[in-house]
């Protein structure tokens, strides 16, 4: 099934990605102001982590499932505010010195290089708190259910069970005992859980019934590997400075990715694969779904 | 005001408090299982840093505010456990060699020596997302609303304008700059934005009338300097195997505190005052209250 035809995907998508980055980085301004006194110094650096760069494809993903379902754009913006917050406390913490120690992210310095390491701690604590203060205000959705609903399942992908248990796993991958089923297990929770939160938000957030929410878990569950398949292709082929990160860092450290099990050729089919499986779980909701196809489509051809 | 006469605060609290450490030391062995993979260590960190420790004054406060308004008490317990793992989150990653460098902690090497700083930074982050699915779970508050509330409440709390503010501000202080009103203005986010929240959280289980919130709010503020001025002159006057952590650290590092700038002798008689204030604020709830009395003179005559 090809719902947006032809089109290239990735200037497709452009218009929307552009559209949901403005409106988040308008939200991070409100949320996170100069206060007048030191703590200035931990906004700034929530401000450096969060404002300004990103493709903003978590948000969007939100958005685009929530549209599904006529929920009101404020709405899931807030809620894709809420897991880009998330991801990119996530950033903020797995770039410290203790953990993958780099010192390049969305083409700016890291945190902890920009400031120091017990301020990147601290912003990155910040903004996982942030997220929730976000999905529990009545202003993302006027039920509360629905806004312990997205709290709920948002603690799950984001901490032991979810994002935090696969970095545990990425940690301490040997790299010689991995095979397939270990760093797809390992992705499922380290980048799997948050994009399928993004997809089940706009669910929660629109009273989905339940063979939708169904189906759009098929969707995000290949949607997560296929975007991990082409962050490991990306890091192989990419250029650091349109990556914005430092690059060929799994390599240099002899770690097991998808692509050296698969190499590079099999990799970009199973990625191909997995996004044509991806767009078939939307096929129950017809064209609507062409912004969700989109993403999919844009993830695995995208150049940073 | 005295409601509970001339027992001796400490004892008469040692069943309350040893109650409440069973309940959390339980729920804790329940949502902190022993998976089969390498996540094991994650979970055993987090173990580590949260069963069998602890006064579980935080979660006492929750339990004894809740009991005003007759909330049952397994809905309180949860809220305690959630706040438990918030001040569990910031304990584990204030240990951190980048922020105070601490070796012990609640008579155990803190999480980072007993494992290593990457999974100390993971089994922070995890405690702060286990915290908010606590709250957001249907099992806390039946009132998706109040779940919500709990949530955006605790966010707060524990975020950039709370909880890690406070500590943002502390490792900025300079020696020579602070005086009184600066040391209360972070100690009152540092510790005293939790303290609000356990309070608060028993108002919002309890769907407590307005007076009976700000009645509570007057508590927690003066609890909470009170609380942390009888901080101070346990670090200057505890042993450390009673404390069960490495104490005089401020003093080495010639920092700034309440007891600095008072001295121990008017630090003692301002501590014991907050506590009187503290207790003034309870007037309201009459001979219910008795256990938040307690709470609050054992804060001051605690030696750990």
């Amino acid at each position: 099934m090809t719902l947006i035809g032809t089109r290239e995907p990735a200037a497709g998508l452009g218009p929307s990605l552009a559209r949901a980055a403005a409106e988040i980085d308008t939200l991070f301004e409100v949320l996170l102001p100069d206060p007048p006194d030191p703590r200035r110094r931990l906004f700034e650096a929530m401000r450096h982590a969060s404002i300004g760069g990103g493709k903003r494809l978590r948000p969007l993903l939100t958005i685009a499932s929530a549209s599904l379902f006529g929920v009101p754009r404020p709405q899931s913006v807030r809620a894709g505010l809420a897991v880009e917050c998330v991801h990119v406390h996530s950033l903020v913490h797995d770039d410290l010195p203790c953990m993958d120690d780099d010192d390049l992210r969305r083409g700016k310095p890291t945190v902890h290089r920009a400031f120091d390491e017990a301020t990147a701690v601290l912003a990155g604590d910040a903004l996982l708190a942030l997220a929730f203060g976000i999905l529990a205000d009545p202003r993302t959705h006027p039920d509360g259910a629905v806004r312990a609903e997205l709290a709920a399942e948002l603690a799950k992908a984001a901490g032991a069970w979810g994002m935090a248990g696969g970095q545990m796993l990425d940690l301490l991958a040997s790299c010689e005992s991995e095979n397939l089923d270990s760093i797809t297990r390992m992705q499922r929770l380290k980048t799997g859980a948050l994009i399928g939160w993004c997809v089940e938000a706009g669910a929660i957030l629109g009273h989905a019934p339940a063979d939708s929410r169904t189906s759009l878990r098929g969707y995000a569950q290949c949607l997560g590997l296929a975007f991990q398949i082409a962050d490991d292709l990306l890091d192989h082929d990419g250029a650091e400075e349109e990556v914005g990160k430092r690059l060929r860092k799994d390599e240099d450290r002899g770690r097991v990715t998808f692509l050296t099990l698969l190499g590079p050729e099999r990799a970009r089919r199973q990625a191909d694969l997995l996004v044509e499986q991806a767009v078939e779980h939307l096929r129950c909701f017809g064209e609507q779904a062409r912004l969700l196809e989109g993403i999919a489509r844009f993830c695995v051809n995208r150049r940073r």
